[in-house]
């Protein structure tokens, strides 16, 4: 029989879930608005924010529900206290959504730009790290978090690569040099998102192995 | 008589104290390295990163056993729960001063570029926010943490006038495009400082008020 603690435990990780979708759909609906220049997409991201910010609110609650039951087991505790990090984590990633529609909103207010570089692959690989994150917190399977670890590498070069571009353009092409700085700020934005799906692996390690792999990632 | 409880609680305060004085100290010195263009002080903040990761990780554990004791009054609980957020909030102000210091290696490396900006005010600034939420968690000041929320919108203004200064120059003087790049780089990790100083004084006012106020902030 399944005790009043499980039960809260699996809402717990059903409502991390239904969060992560919230944030990655948001990500992707602010890069397709770039990509499409259309402020709808950019509307839809600013107005999602605050279902966003309820969830974040709803998942804490219940998470110091759990802590007020009597004496959650050590591996239990530590999954509460990850839970309630990855929230933040998540939300965050709402918040890195909500300024990138922003910047799309700035960027679409001037005339459209000829630029090198490919923001809807980097936010396609960003995306895929927070849902494998969330993934391996429900799997509680820390070799996939480990991959999420790795694929923040991939997103690095690309961001540094997509960086190098963007200077380039700013420098020869004065004329571009705000539509070159909003795509880098977006590229950097999209960075924050995988830092945040790092955090997130990290914490499913961390609470998996027991054991503290926080700042050893493999690199 | 204090319980083990309460000393536990005393160790936490004392510890999350000292974590924010090494990472505004990391803050700090990466701002004083741009402002003197000096080398070694990005080396300290380079080399100080390990104690701030350590002194994570102990914080944690020392909030784990606190949990793990026997039944935390309610208030005691969300009190351990945002300890545990704002140690994360720390230990990502000490990775901002170290964007911070990396970004100072690559400008030191340029010809050196006159901008008309004051990062070492909104250095200063961010960093009294940061103090300033670490004071109102020791104080249980809601009032206080309130101000740090309000002292982020004066960041805000002060990296949005260094924005289209910068803006500026890079449009105005292809020459030192990389320059004013590095000078804006380093006024956005300052502002996800004082970011994360906002997520401090809103953890301490939900924890403060017991009602959660994220969100709902004055503006």
């Amino acid at each position: 029989m399944r005790t009043r603690f499980q039960q809260g435990l699996d809402e717990l990780k059903q409502k991390l879930l239904a969060m992560s979708g919230m944030a990655e759909q948001a990500v992707d609906r602010a890069t397709q608005a770039y990509q499409e220049r259309e402020l709808k997409l950019c509307q839809l991201v600013l107005e999602g924010e605050q279902a966003i910010n309820m969830m974040e609110r709803e998942i804490d609650e219940l998470a110091l529900d759990l802590l007020a039951m009597q004496q959650p087991m050590a591996v239990d505790l530590r999954f509460v206290t990850a839970a309630m990090k990855i929230n933040a984590d998540l939300e965050r990633v709402g918040d890195q959504a909500v300024n990138i529609a922003e910047r799309v909103i700035n960027t679409v207010s001037l005339p459209e730009a000829e630029l090198p570089i490919d923001l809807p692959r980097m936010a396609g690989a960003v995306s895929g790290m927070v849902r494998r994150s969330l993934q391996s917190l429900i799997a509680a399977d820390a070799e996939m978090a480990q991959a999420v670890l790795q694929m923040d590498d991939v997103v690095d070069r690309m961001n540094r690569e997509m960086f190098h571009t963007l200077v380039k353009a700013m420098h020869d092409r004065p004329e571009v040099v705000q539509q070159a700085l909003d795509a880098l700020l977006i590229a950097r934005n999209l960075e924050r998102v995988a830092d945040h799906a790092t955090n997130i692996a990290e914490d499913v390690i961390f609470w998996v192995r027991g054991a503290d792999v926080r700042h050893h990632a493999a690199t």
